[in-house]
């Protein structure tokens, strides 16, 4: 029953329970072959175009070899829980829409990619007769054994140590290798709190060091913001249009989302919607950008063709609040001729991010030192993370096209 | 003006002529990174979802690297050709469609994506004052200096050196990693002909070699086969359907070659088919695949979910003729319910396919000897590439839907 | 009761049972960190300094993976079985001294490191009261399950698979590089043969290539004939004057092999010979060549110099016999002044070497088909490893002092 | 004149000037080929055998590579400076002697490896008619262009960024890897001031985090620091025995040095003692402590014995003074028998060491901003390098054999 499958980030990825394979094959599943992970990132590292199904599929392998290791050193977990965790990890990411982030924040708001995920767990739970109960009180946090819900989501847990190592991978960008194997192989269980053995500390310092600079040189990245946030605006306008009454080209589905109001209530109680959500991916936004570029209106269609012939938004991104700047700016902008008052904001505007590299309050990673005691990583003798480095950092950024 | 564009298999690629950078922002290059290198194959090789964007891109720069080595040996090169040579290499692929070699029987024939991507090369050519003279000529094979031409076509060429790489490290076969580096500085030129200096013969051998395993274990492996004649039969179906004036989901220019008849010579002469064709990639036929698996037509709807839920085609595989196994298999398979006579080839049919890793008549790769002869690598004292391995080996398949 | 090894060929190393580690602290085994796998190759290859002992380590890692990946296929091992066919890998090289092959043909003649390797098994066998009687009787091949022995020593044992992969990584020629990964996933036994399943052709393939590259590139690379060659005329003149009553400086134990004809018996029988052997290494040699430097024999002090300011012989290679050219060249050879006839082979001689990528007719690597049947590689149906890759290859050498 | 070397950190090194082949094959550099880089930790880390000669080469390869990226960027650099700057690179360590830092407290005490390094330049030059001139300047750090220097020696210079890359490559410890192509890229210089454009701050972070890691697990390996000690303590006793007249096995050279004491001025003066100290290697050391295991004097005999069959010594680390319990072990420890009082401390003895991973107050590394200024890194915005990173740390130890 065991299948092998190509992984150039861990050579092979094998799959041994027919479980895991059945739930593979779930076209909900293969859907995430349509999604990238990295949504329209490509753009500034145009070797990121990995999916969420691999992503998914690695996330699996990573926790099936945790498992084993925390196995050998005589940690007590059922078939069953190493079954559900299993299942956890690899469903986690199944209620991620196309361009996720940008999609939450204009077609479909108001339920995030978690709510979907475990309305969708809840789903084929129910078709399957009850093969995820397991699963889903891991990922719902309601099993009693709390470490293996912190195998699928804490500081340290297998979706961020995959997408590390596979973001690193894909995009190229070295400073993000981690040294997963190293880190797999020293993680342990001390009062059903999932652990580091001090032999394995530096490699959990430069997974939080990794993981910082990837939010600097590519998550946060300023043009990757600037691609991201082109996204976001042409969906804006596009239902802007389409509550207006304005005719649109789109697959049925994803006509379905930008014409109507779809509400939380709506996903967890009317099957067809979930139905019409998984069937969006990738190509129903990528194809009707296209169509789009020709559209009647202007901001939509300059938007469509900024993306198109990648003529993207100009980014300043700074540590301080850039006030003045943006006063300055738009005093002398040269807006697109026939843009009105309430349209000017598709074409400069200005925001904030945050980013926490390593949250100092909750969920903290911590080590268990030769002497069999915990400590937090931050309080570790001449720790390289320190409570300097962990602070959440906020930066402010202005946007305009370039036209 | 040089950019650096990361690049997960050679870490950098840097652009230092700005008349390359400006090619590389030609809406029809940026096409490409909406067309996957390897179309479908990432049903098998999860990982191979790269773009021809940046295939095009990494051919560019080993095309860069390769000049130069030749310039450090003295072989005469001008600055136009070296420009021209790379504007050939990065244009090389521009005329391919989406899934291309299944577009290409279907919905666009008659006419090969090379034809498309010299017609584009003019067409550029003529809208910037003539940028690309000497990249066509060398791209046609019409200039004065053979090797050149080599560069970009032949069997040692950018274009193969890249995409064995690249579709190496992106399906994870290492079988397919060849030692780029050392070839290119041990290519020489001799007589106008592209050669390798005697040192660099294994590394020679090597690429031979990791070709030939691409081939049976990547571009012709059974399941990557059978998904790609699937997609076939999709577009066959598809084009059928429309013919008979059928209504189908498509976007306005996928719907233009689904309805229309387009020749070569309509490519040549209509400006308006070239600018359609400029804008189709594979979210057209994603989405439109989605679409028709609700369609009425039973052959359409079934195909389009094989694929979407990846129930995918068998093949069985053989050096035989397997007319014996075909006639039996014809008496007891099962076609689906209602399946008309002359449609029972979507479901079960035959066919053949032949590789040649070596040919060993045209365009052979020469080794120069330390005494300054010349000598087909087939040819050098205990070649490991030796006429048996050179022979083409064609292939019988059944490929049957399991429904 | 697990140490972790840091390898950077495999990542890390695992030793899981307290035999293996306990075995690994025996001084004999603890000698091969100070004997280098290669020789003195890095003459050549500056980075090809890893030792024997690392070796050992790595193939003892690669046994424990093939044998946990065979037993979860169902393949019947013991746990004693599984303990011995680690030792018998772990010490199939104990035996080697110092550079060895030169060794071997000059100071200890009459007997192989596999004899010494041999003697040292059964006397720590005999020291810890019958440890490695399964370890001896695999590795002499008088254990009944003969795939066990197979995995020691066969076309496809352990020991290749782990030279090939170490002496590609620390010489840096990557024609070497083997999917050792997925070999040893694809291993399996039938009828007590280790057999290779079908899937795993192609990584076969490809590693009787990658042999057949590295003897070409390194292993019979002339430049590391030639200064193998050094080391044996070294050698060979320190003895010839050692046994005329000259005096050299060395080592107590190193003296003693110089000084004495030592036969195979005296081996085993005479356990303090058996002690001094083990007590030489590397550094006994170099420290010895540097002092010789300066020996009043000038054949010595010649020979001595040009190893140490790398002034290398000139070697000549060729398919063909090359008795003309010797002829020619031993007529016009300058000799260093002084030089008495019978010395002049130190300076001007010849000789023929050959290589065997594959034996075609003993311990065939078969082929586990899809329907059970068993195939030798050579007749799978279009195979890349046919009758004329598996040639055995004869090729003629002059070599040449340039003073 | 080009020669290629391989090389498996960098793929491929190649020297294209005669100068430095020449330089390559002096014999005082040939001779750091027979010294471990990293001395005896390949103890702790197997793979870690890679030599100073091959560091040489590497360092050497990263200044071409470092001056033609200079080069390019419009730095004026002659074709005298350029050589001259590989030179002072590729001899920087030529003055190192076997297993450097034990000797240096021990058997050579007085004169750095530095200093030697310096003499041996000067004596080259001497030799060769004042073909080192600029090296010699630019070591000196009397040359006119100061970058010249810090691109030798500095926080960011070229014998660092070889030495994290092959001792990260070489142990395995990938926590060590940096994006040494990527800081090349992006070297600039600034008012004669070696610095980083701003877009290669985040590369530069990770080397000097990389750096720090290196030495918390490498350098400053609890059993690495061990093994060093037991080096020294087993130098420092055969000195002792050889001033009070014992007899000492060992090579001429070595011997010289260990029955004589031998000051800087003598280095200086004597050209007969630096000849001496150029045939010194790590074969004479190694070769000596195996005859030294049988010596009469019990403690020479135990420490050697603990190398060679690896009976390490115990080490306790701390950031606390560890009085208290050194004063409770002593009280406890279980000496030899037959050892005296004043040979107690080899066996059980304390100490500190100290590490700067950056050193904040002198030759600081500076970013070059966009606006043009420059910016110690420690200042640049949200900075990972803070003052609290660059802190240096002070290390506790009691060290014991157990035997």
């Amino acid at each position: 029953m065991q299948k092998i499958i190509n992984d150039p980030v861990y050579g092979f990825i094998q799959i041994k329970d027919k479980e895991i394979l059945d739930l593979i094959s779930h076209p909900w599943v293969q859907r995430l072959r349509r999604i990238k992970q990295m949504g329209i990132a490509h753009y500034v590292y145009p070797g990121a175009v990995h999916t969420r199904f691999h992503h998914s599929l690695g996330a699996t392998h990573l926790m099936r070899t945790a498992i084993d290791n925390l196995h050998l050193k005589g940690i007590a977990i059922s078939p069953e829980e190493a079954l559900g965790v299993q299942q956890a990890i690899l469903l986690h990411d199944v209620g991620h829409g196309p361009f996720s982030h940008a999609l939450e924040h204009t077609i479909v708001s108001g339920i995030s990619h978690e709510d979907i995920s475990r309305i969708l767990m809840q789903r084929i739970n129910a078709d399957t007769g009850g093969s995820l109960e397991t699963a889903i009180a891991i990922f719902e946090q309601s099993y009693s054994k709390r470490f293996l819900h912190q195998l699928v989501s804490s500081q340290l847990d297998m979706d961020r140590m995959d997408y590390l190592n596979r973001d690193s991978f894909y995009t190229g960008v070295s400073e993000g290798v981690i040294g997963y194997d190293r880190i797999l192989q020293m993680l342990t269980v001390v009062d059903d709190h999932l652990s580091v053995e001090a032999k394995g500390i530096h490699s959990v310092e430069k997974f939080i060091i990794a993981r910082r600079m990837m939010y600097w040189q590519v998550y946060l990245h300023k043009t990757v913001l600037g691609v991201e946030q082109l996204i976001v605006n042409i969906l804006s306008r596009a239902k802007e249009l389409a509550l207006k009454g304005a005719e649109l080209f789109a697959s049925p589905a994803f006509r379905f989302f930008l014409y109507e109001q779809v509400h939380k209530a709506d996903f967890e109680n009317d099957e067809a919607i979930i139905r019409k959500f998984c069937t969006l991916d990738d190509s129903d936004i990528s194809c009707s950008v296209k169509v789009w570029a020709d559209h009647p209106d202007k901001v939509l269609s300059l938007l469509c063709n900024m993306i198109l012939n990648r003529k993207l938004y100009k980014v300043m991104m700074s540590s301080d609040r850039l006030d003045g700047q943006f006063e300055e700016m738009e005093k002398t902008y040269a807006y697109p001729a026939g843009i009105g008052e309430e349209e000017k904001h598709y074409f400069l505007f200005r925001g904030s991010t945050t980013n926490k590299t390593y949250n100092q309050y909750d969920d903290l990673i911590t080590i268990k030192m030769k002497d069999g005691s915990l400590k937090n990583i931050t309080e570790v003798d001449n720790a390289l993370i320190n409570p300097y480095v962990t602070l959440p950092v906020k930066k402010y950024y202005i946007i305009r096209a370039v036209l």
